[in-house]
């Protein structure tokens, strides 16, 4: 028996599993004249990703969405690389922006739209819902639904992000499969109940560093190339 | 200048602007053969929304999705109609589902997408996630986002949905237009600042009966006769 063959729905990570964050920020940051290394600067501006949900996720902090939250890392990154001052609010918020225009892998269009013709696909992200409708029209991808952490108010790997999802569509958790590109995502996700398939990403952090890398104790239902891979693997 | 010259975001009121609920769930009513007039049951299981809907809104009971609605009001239908304990569970359940079934307005496929070219277009209705999800993949729609009722836990028309909505896309309220074909809710979003379209629908109750029909006293920033002539309207 296949190991999707009681899957309705397919969740799909978007950060680094559809699109193409590093280089999309990077060329953004070197677009702004200031002569900084923007592949450079997207990294550490990413880096403050994980710290920085964490701490709503245990409750530290109110309910943030991710675009406050990359708002606040920029101006701390910007610090850092030292020019700080050098843009004004508008061109801020405009950079902050950028996640909303990042690109698509060159596979994930296609892949999406195959994979539409026999799931329900609905994104869940830890982006805000805003984010990723704009970088969806803007990358030209189609979801059935789009969901994500600010839809439950909670950042993935909280069991209540993937929990709330398959319950949303009455379904349950074995019937839903997360589709992501890092390993803690999926071992979340299963720890849940619902089937995993990693989908590979090896330039995710740039040509010189590998992307993300599963332990060896790591067992997922699938795993896959690109998603016109996972496509083809699914019989669509 | 064009009243929607400011307007970003379009979401649609779907039962009835968007798909033909009456024929669809009369349809699958009558394929059942218990002699039912269709029609009929169908005029009185949606007549029964609205003060389901209220209960809801006015705090008489916890939330129930649209879901749980059309059950309770199905059994007290199939009641009226005398034929109670003709169906068993699994029938009962995939009567429920009709409404997960419904066949679009000719004109909806089509203007929808036009109006995706230019806008953000997603859903506001007071169907819940899954329900809205399968009725589009059934019917061949295609939205930017699937929002309704259950996202912000508020049927319209409760100020709460049409607001909720707007602030999700980080908007004004004169930056979103409500596309309907009833004019409580034209007027509720309205009330909230929201810009309205009034769509029309003759023929969502039936042949026999006029659908809803605006006041004189309504002033609504525009008004069309289908969602091709509101893209086309829109200069999509």
């Amino acid at each position: 028996m296949h190991p999707a063959s009681d899957v309705q729905l397919l969740l799909f990570d978007v950060f680094g599993t559809v699109v193409d964050w590093r280089a999309s920020v990077a060329r953004e940051v070197e677009a702004l004249g200031l002569g900084l290394d923007g592949a450079a600067f997207a990294d550490a501006w990413r880096r403050r990703y994980l710290p920085s949900m964490q701490a709503v996720r245990e409750g530290q902090r109110p309910w943030v969405n991710l675009d406050g939250l990359h708002r606040e890392n920029l101006e701390a990154v910007l610090e850092r690389f030292g020019v700080a001052n050098r843009l004004d609010e508008a061109a801020l918020e405009d950079l902050n922006l950028a996640w909303h225009r990042l690109e698509a892998w060159p596979d994930a269009a296609a892949g999406l739209q195959r994979l539409r013709a026999r799931f329900v696909v609905s994104t869940l992200s830890n982006g805000n819902t805003a984010l990723l409708v704009n970088l969806s029209k803007h990358a030209g991808l189609s979801w059935d639904a789009v969901l994500c952490a600010e839809t439950f108010q909670a950042y993935k790997p909280d069991p209540k992000a993937y929990r709330s999802a398959v319950e949303l569509f009455g379904l349950q958790p074995h019937q839903a499969m997360l589709c992501a590109a890092h390993a803690a995502d999926l071992r979340a996700a299963a720890a849940c109940g619902l089937r995993t398939a990693y989908v590979d990403r090896p330039l995710e952090w740039g040509p010189d560093r590998r992307g993300d890398i599963p332990a060896s104790s790591d067992r997922f239902d699938m795993e896959s190339r690109d998603l016109r891979d996972l496509a083809a693997q699914l019989g669509c």
